[in-house]
C-alpha cells in the first residue's frame, strides 16, 4: 500500500472524531481534515434531551472537544459548518460546500472516512414547517428548541413518536413542566419491546400524567386562531404549543449512493468488519453503515453513539492501513424512562419469530437485590431462547435498579454465544446490596436447565390469553396464598388451591385435563407443577412470569 | 441404580436447604430428612453484618424459610439442634447428637448430602474465651453479638481480621456508634485484592474513622481492672469493650474426613462437577467442597452463599440420578465498605504471577457514566490479561457507583474465556445515565488491543517506583495542564510538558533515554507515548492508570 498522506473524514461527531483521533495516534505524518456541518464537532449526542430539561445544566458541558483542540492535541484540521457534497472517486477529490458563503472547494483524499451519521425523519405532512415544531437530533436541533422553549415558555407539548428520543424527549419536557402528550403509530411505545414488556413503560408514563394515544398517525399541524394544534388521523385534535418530531432517523447515504458506493438493503452504506466500504479507499463508521447483528448474522443499523466511538476508531486505524475489526452488535439499548430503566439486547420475541425460531420466552421477576436488604426493587425480566439449539437469542429487563447491570451481563452472554442454561454457571458477585443469592440471571439460567431437561412447562401470558379466547378446557389453579388474593385479585375462573394445600387437594383435580398453575411471580406454581406432573397430570404448565406478567384483565379479590 | 427411597442432608442453610428444596422438585416419593445444628434453617447468612447495626432491622427479615414451612412446602423434615457426628458407610448411617439432650440417635440413608458449612476461624491465643469475644459466622452468633450489644452497650470494639467479614462487620459496627479498630496480620485489608488496590479501601476507610493497625497479629485480649484489651505482637494495647475474631473461615469437613471421604489439598471435601464425594453415593455442597477455578483449572475453595445455592441444588438433582454439573467458580467477590464498593473476580495480579502467568497489567479510572451527564463518579478498575495467550484472567474494580455492573461483565467475560481485546467488542448498553459512550470495560478492551498490537507500552505504578529506587536512569514527563500539577503535585523529578507542547517541546528530550509519560488517567499520556514513539524515541512508555493509581509519595504543587 502507497503511503497515505491525506486523510478526509466527512462528519465530526461520534464516528468521525474518533477516527481523527485514532488515525493521529498511528501516524504523525498524515494530513487530516474533518468537516462538519454543525457548528461543533464531538458534542454528546446523546445527553441532547437532557439539556432541554436543565438535567444537564450548562451547553458547554455538551462539547466534549473542539476544533482548537483538535488542532492542538492532534493537529486536525476540522473544518466546520461545511458540508461535503460529491466524491469523485476517479479524482480522489470531495467536493466541500461553505454554509456560510455557499461557496464550493475542492480537496484531495488519499483514504476518506465517511461518517456524515443519519437524520431525523420528518413525517411529509401539512405544517411540519410551522414555528413550534422542531426535531432533536443535532446541537444545532437542541439549541432551536432551547431558545425556542425560553422566548415562548411553551405549557403544552405533544411528542409525534414514541421511540427512544421520544421517550427521551417526553421525560425532559415533562421535567421542564410541560403537559406531554406522546402520539404513535404503532400500538406501542418502544417497539423494540415484546409488547407486553412496553406495557409496563406505558403504565409508567401514564401514571407520570403523560397523554399517549396509540396506534394513532399524524396528520397535521395546524394554526387555528393563532394556537398551534397536532390533527391525528383519528381525528383528534391536540393543542400544541411545541410539537417534537421524533418518528426515527435514517442514515445519511445520499453522498455515499451518489459516488456509487454499495448501499445495503438495510439502508445503510455496505462495510466489511474493518469499516471499508465497497471502494477500499474509503471507509464509513457510525449511523450511515449497516452492521452485522451478531444474532442473526444480519446486516442491520446500529444508530448507538457507542457503536460509532467504536466504528470510528476503527475506521480511522485502517484508512491507514491498520485491521482492527467490528465484530457486529447486538441491538443492545437502553433508556430512562423516569423512574424505570428499560433495556434490550439481542432478539425480541416477535423479532425471534420473524427470524425462522422456534422461541422459548421466561419471566422472572426478583428483587435486583436480596430480598432482606433494604430496597430491593422488582426488576421485570424476559428471556428469549432458541428452542432447538438452546442459545439464548435475547433478554428484555425493565426496573427501577439493577436493570443497567443485568442487561450488559446477558449482552456479554449473546455475544459468546451462551445457552440459555449456561447462565447457570456465571460466577456473579452477590452480596446482599448488590444481588440476591441467586441473581436474577442465574434464575434465568436455572429456568433455561429446568425446561430443556423437561421440568418445566412453561405457557406465557399471552398464549393462555389465547387458551381462554379460544375457550378451550384449561384447569386455572392460583398457587398463591388467600391474602395474596384478597388484595390484588386473581384470573377470572381460577380455582384458589394455596401451593401448600395442593397435595392434599389434589383430588379435586382432573389429572386428564389441561392444568394451568399460577402465583406471583411463577416460583410456587413452578413447585406445585412438578408436584402435580409427578403425580401423574400429564398436562400440567406454569404461567411464566406470574400475575407478574399478566398484562390482562384481573378480578380484584376473586 | 436402584430407587433413592431416602435422601438425608446434613446442614440446613443455602448448600443443605437448596438440596432439600430441589430434591422434592425431582422426587415426590423420596423421604427428604435435614440436620441442622443451629436452631434455624435457611437463615440470610450474608445479611448478618447488616442486622448489628440495625441496616436490616428486624429478626425475622433473616429467616428466609423455616422447619414448618418446609414440611409443608416440600414435605422435608427439618430436624433442628441436631448434630451429625459419624457417618457409618459400610451401614449406610450416619449418627446423630440431639445438642439439647445429648441423645444420640442412628438414621439411615440411601444418599446422603453433605452442607456443614464451615467454622469461623478462632486464632489460638490467650483470651479468646473471654466474654466479649465474639465470632460472626452463624445465626447463632449474631444472636449472642446482638444481645451483647443492647445489654452492655459497648463503646469500642476491635476487629480482628480486615477480610470480607471483617469489613463488614467493621462498617456495621461504625454504623452502630462503635470506635472501631481494625487489626490485620497481613500488610494490606482485603488480600484478594493487589496491594495497591486495597490501599484506596484503607484510605476510605480511615477517612470513615476506623484505626487500621496492619502487619500486626494478635497476641492476647485481656482483662484489666474491670476491661478488655486487645493486645497486638507490635506490643500495642488496644481498649476493646467487644472483640470480633474474623480472622478467616475453615470448610467443615472432620465428618467427611472420619468417614474416609478424600479431602483435597485446598482443605475442602473433594468432588466432582456434579458434587459428587469420593463416595458415590455421597454428595456434598457449599462452603465444605473445594471447587475448579475457571481461570486456573484447580481445585479451590468458594465459601459463597451464591456458591452454596448452585451446589445445592445440583447435588439435591444428582443425589436422586439427575446430572446437573456446576462446572466451577472465578472468586468473584464483591463488598460494600461504606460508600465504596470492592470487587473482584478472576486473579489478582499477584495471583496470577504465582500461577506462572506473565501478567498485563491495565489500570483505567474513567467515570461510571457520561461525564457530562450529573452525578458521575470515578471507577478504579485493574485488569490482569496473560501476555501469552491475551485472555483476561481477572479484574478488580472499586468505585461508588456501577462497581457490580462492571465485575459483573468481566465474570461473564472471564467464562467464557475472553481475551482482553474481545472485550472491546462487547455491544454495552448505552445510554448517558448509564455509561459512556465508551464503556469503561470497552476502554480496558481498547487497551489490551493497543498493547497486543504494539501500540502502547505501559509501566505499572509499581515498576515505575522500583525503577526509581534503583537509580535507573528514566525521564518521567507529566503530560498534564500547569493547573493540574499545581493543583495535586507531581512525581518528585518529572518533567512538566502539557500534552498540547510535547510535539513543539520535543528537542528538549532525549531520544534514546528509557521515557515514561504520565497524566491523571492515562490517556493523554498515551497520545503523547503514541507522538514520541513515532518520532524515533525507542523507549517510550505510559504510566498506566496516571496519577490516579500512583499510590506512593507525589510532591504538592511540585
Amino acid at each position: 500500500m502507497a503511503k497515505v498522506q491525506k486523510l478526509v473524514i466527512v462528519g465530526g461527531v461520534a464516528g468521525g472524531a474518533s477516527a481523527a483521533a485514532k488515525a493521529r495516534r498511528c501516524s504523525e505524518d498524515v494530513e487530516i481534515i474533518m468537516y462538519e456541518k454543525d457548528r461543533d464537532i464531538s458534542y454528546a449526542n446523546c445527553g441532547l434531551p437532557y439539556y432541554l430539561s436543565g438535567v444537564i445544566k450548562k451547553r458547554e458541558d455538551l462539547l466534549i472537544t473542539s476544533p482548537a483542540l483538535f488542532r492542538r492535541r492532534f493537529r486536525v484540521e476540522a473544518r466546520t459548518r461545511r458540508e461535503v457534497t460529491r466524491i469523485k472517486r476517479e479524482q480522489k477529490t470531495v467536493v466541500i460546500r461553505h454554509l456560510e458563503t455557499g461557496s464550493l472547494e475542492e480537496e484531495t483524499y488519499d483514504r476518506l472516512v465517511l461518517a456524515p451519521g443519519s437524520r431525523a425523519v420528518v413525517p411529509k405532512v401539512p405544517g411540519v414547517d410551522l414555528p413550534p415544531v422542531f426535531t432533536l437530533k443535532t446541537l444545532d436541533d437542541t439549541d432551536r428548541i432551547f431558545r425556542f422553549l425560553e422566548a415562548n415558555n411553551p405549557r403544552r407539548a405533544v411528542v409525534v413518536g414514541g421511540g427512544l428520543i421520544g421517550v427521551e424527549a417526553l421525560e425532559n419536557l415533562v421535567l421542564r413542566g410541560l403537559e406531554t402528550t406522546v402520539v404513535e403509530f404503532a400500538p406501542q411505545m418502544l417497539t423494540f419491546l415484546d409488547w407486553e414488556m412496553a406495557e409496563i413503560v406505558r403504565r409508567h408514563v401514564e401514571a407520570k400524567g403523560v397523554r399517549l394515544h396509540l396506534s394513532e398517525g399524524l396528520k397535521a399541524v395546524e394554526k387555528h386562531d393563532g394556537a398551534f394544534v397536532v390533527k391525528t388521523d383519528h381525528d383528534r385534535t391536540i393543542p400544541a404549543d411545541l410539537v417534537l418530531m421524533a418518528v426515527g432517523i435514517r442514515p445519511s447515504v445520499e453522498l455515499a449512493r451518489e459516488a456509487g458506493l454499495v448501499i445495503g438493503a438495510s439502508g445503510g452504506i455496505r462495510v466489511n468488519e474493518y469499516m471499508q466500504t465497497s471502494d477500499p479507499e474509503i471507509f464509513a463508521a457510525g449511523d450511515c453503515v449497516e452492521t452485522i447483528n451478531l444474532v442473526t448474522g444480519k446486516p442491520t443499523l446500529t444508530p448507538m453513539g457507542s457503536a460509532a466511538n467504536k466504528q470510528g476508531r476503527a475506521a480511522g486505524a485502517n484508512a491507514l492501513g491498520r485491521s482492527l475489526a467490528v465484530k457486529g452488535f447486538l441491538g443492545t439499548v437502553i433508556v430512562k424512562v423516569f423512574d424505570l430503566t428499560v433495556a434490550k439486547t439481542g432478539l425480541s420475541e416477535r423479532e425471534a419469530v420473524d427470524e425462522g425460531f422456534s422461541p422459548l420466552v421466561t419471566y422472572v421477576h426478583p428483587g435486583h437485590h436480596a430480598g432482606y436488604f433494604p430496597g430491593a426493587k422488582t426488576l421485570n425480566i424476559k428471556t428469549v431462547a432458541d428452542e432447538k439449539s438452546e442459545r439464548l437469542l435475547g433478554a428484555q429487563v425493565i426496573g427501577e435498579e439493577g436493570v443497567d447491570k443485568r442487561i450488559d451481563v446477558f449482552a456479554t452472554a449473546l455475544y459468546n454465544r451462551m445457552t440459555q442454561e449456561d447462565l447457570l454457571q456465571l460466577d456473579l458477585a452477590y452480596a446482599p446490596p448488590y444481588s440476591a443469592a441467586r441473581d436474577p440471571v442465574i434464575i434465568a439460567g436455572a429456568l433455561g436447565q429446568n425446561y430443556f431437561r423437561g421440568d418445566w412447562r412453561p405457557v406465557p401470558p399471552g398464549e393462555l390469553l389465547e387458551k381462554r379466547r379460544r375457550g378451550e378446557p384449561v384447569t386455572l389453579i392460583d398457587v398463591r396464598t388467600s391474602k395474596e388474593v384478597t388484595r390484588a385479585g386473581k384470573i377470572p375462573g381460577a380455582v384458589h388451591i394455596p401451593i401448600d394445600d395442593l397435595r392434599s387437594r389434589m383430588r379435586e383435580l382432573d389429572p386428564e385435563r389441561e392444568t394451568i398453575l399460577y402465583c406471583a411471580t411463577g416460583l410456587r406454581s413452578y413447585v406445585g407443577e412438578r408436584i402435580l406432573s409427578q403425580q401423574g397430570f400429564k398436562r400440567v404448565q406454569t404461567l411464566t412470569g406470574g400475575i407478574f406478567s399478566w398484562m390482562f384483565e384481573l378480578e380484584p379479590g376473586g
